[in-house]
């Protein structure tokens, strides 16, 4: 099969490797109607994230399953299925918490990489959450988005508490950020400001629900917010980002006793303890459990309610995956779905 | 009238000043019926916080209200009152939502100190709560604990979301950590492990219904939490010291999707970002909005129901408070009541 393949720092190859196979009797193994390439695939791309050896690519997959192992029980061959980027067994204390990602099993859901045809999906069935028939076409983008972006902007506006009369700020205006706004609005939040200096991205969010945009960033982000909310600070921050800046930017938006949902993967951050424990605000966040949202979000989708596949904004043949890289690297697309 | 001020670490001595004034028409005078050493009054005198000449101590207090200002308008001369550390108007849109200690008219309660034989209370009406009745004499210290240390406790368990069947583990065994083992009790946890190497304080949490101890620290203290929890971590943490070591340990004995409260004013704390965005804790925590759980904690003193005046220890005339640093310093009192 065709596997995107990350050499090193900007040397992406789309490679022929052998089809995955059924390793333990929990496995399934899909044939991709779809994957794309994720903000978190940029780290390792721009060699932020260390590149040991070449690595398969890609966490985010929709498609038919066609083989399962021996001990799968609810998860069949012709299913739909979406799945979380972490494999959980969803029945251990943890995951019937809601912390699927945080599974006593959990591990990476597609070890064989799912920028490819193929992929083996471990613990399937507690990782996979098939649709109720195939998806038309048109649903195949959201209900990708579904696997990861839109599952963890959702997770990000819960653990912000977003909800009906609150003001939510979303720092990151990537395709997280974007879909953290959709969540925003189906909570029922008042108002919606989304922190972008980028016209196209503005222009989806403002669609997705946003009701202000601030293109200040740092403390004139921060100072900009505070005006918005009459000197208090949003109740509920999404930060999508990761940085240092990025959460201080959040922490500092916030109002005391509000609620900050942070999804973007941290990279050199230290959280000054003192202004933490000044500020009064709630913190939570981390790998999205995904999983928890599935099945609603997946109604949600085949309702027609929510459209999130429309962040993807290029789509290419597997085979142009390093173009996607650089796409997305150079910011030209927001999210790109690639179509083995 | 008597005030214990502070001059330089480790020197505490009561002095006469001018009984204090009215200033604004929002203050009260009230005649302190006790005060008591914080142990956030250490930092100060062991020389960590900065001591900027001499500072009149203190800011937990109960007392019968002498005068108030002329804009005063539910507090009367005669009420006996308790009130927070932080005055607070208790209208604006911040109290409302519970964060009275981040009210937008914020400022400290007993600006001319509260080890003192008179205080003047900033915002009376807003920070102070009379009690039904002038209490007996036995209710005192446990009323006085409510000015602080218990409303501070019972704020990091409701931060920790403690509630009935979770595990709740109590980092600190100072007065604030074990009033949030009393306050864990109160609100239905299931099981608390408070971490205590001291003898008598292992003894009063217990009597307030701890139902393990743990003597170890640090990792080891980590991992003796995860073995009593399943290898999970505990539901909720209260972190009642304020060091990178307990906000460290805080975090780690807590299971993804649990919840750490942290009251301890932090110092020096820096908090890793990528671990915490691992972790899936939640974390909320600082000065707590003790004025939030005020009317319900006086009522729960009235019907004796709970007893927090127990982790005073030691009981001074004002006069020897330099004695009461010293014993509080020194670990040879919990915590010191000092009558004026």
């Amino acid at each position: 099969m065709q596997v995107a393949v990350l050499h090193a720092p900007g040397d992406v190859r789309v490679e022929q490797r052998e089809d995955p196979k059924i390793v333990a009797p929990t496995d399934a193994i899909i044939r991709l109607a779809a994957t794309c390439i994720c903000g978190s695939d940029l780290w390792p791309y721009r060699g932020i994230d260390k590149v040991d050896g070449p690595r398969p690519m890609g966490h985010e997959y929709v498609g038919i399953v066609e083989e399962v192992g021996s001990e799968v029980r609810t998860i069949r061959p012709g299913q739909f299925v979406v799945g979380s980027f972490f494999a959980s067994d969803n029945t251990c204390e943890i995951c019937r918490a809601g912390y699927q990602t945080h599974c006593v099993h959990s591990q990476p859901a597609s070890p064989t990489g799912a920028q490819a045809e193929y992929s083996r999906i471990a613990l399937a069935d507690g990782t996979l959450v098939a649709t109720p028939e195939l998806p038309t076409e048109d649903l195949v983008p959201g209900l990708l988005a579904a696997s990861d972006v839109l599952g963890t902007g959702w997770f990000a506006a819960v653990a912000a508490a977003v909800g009906p009369g609150k003001t939510v700020a979303v720092v990151g205006d990537g395709a997280v950020g974007l879909l953290g706004v959709l969540a925003a609005k189906q909570l029922g939040a008042e108002r919606i400001i989304a922190m972008s200096r980028h016209e196209p991205r503005q222009k989806l969010a403002l669609e997705y629900g946003a009701t202000d945009i601030v293109t200040e960033r740092g403390d004139e982000g921060v100072s900009r917010i505070r005006e918005l909310t009459g000197g208090l600070g949003a109740h509920s921050l999404i930060e999508a980002v990761g940085t240092q800046e990025s959460m201080m930017q959040a922490i500092r938006a916030t109002r005391a006793g509000g609620h900050v949902g942070f999804v973007g993967v941290s990279h050199d951050v230290h959280l000054p303890g003192e202004e933490l424990f000044r500020s009064g605000v709630h913190l939570h966040g981390g790998p999205a459990p995904v999983r928890r949202f599935l099945p609603e979000l997946i109604d949600l989708i085949y309702r027609r309610e929510i459209d999130p596949g429309r962040v993807f904004d290029l789509t290419l043949p597997l085979a142009e995956a390093a173009e996607g890289y650089r796409a997305m690297d150079e910011r030209r697309a927001i999210k790109v779905l690639l179509r083995p």
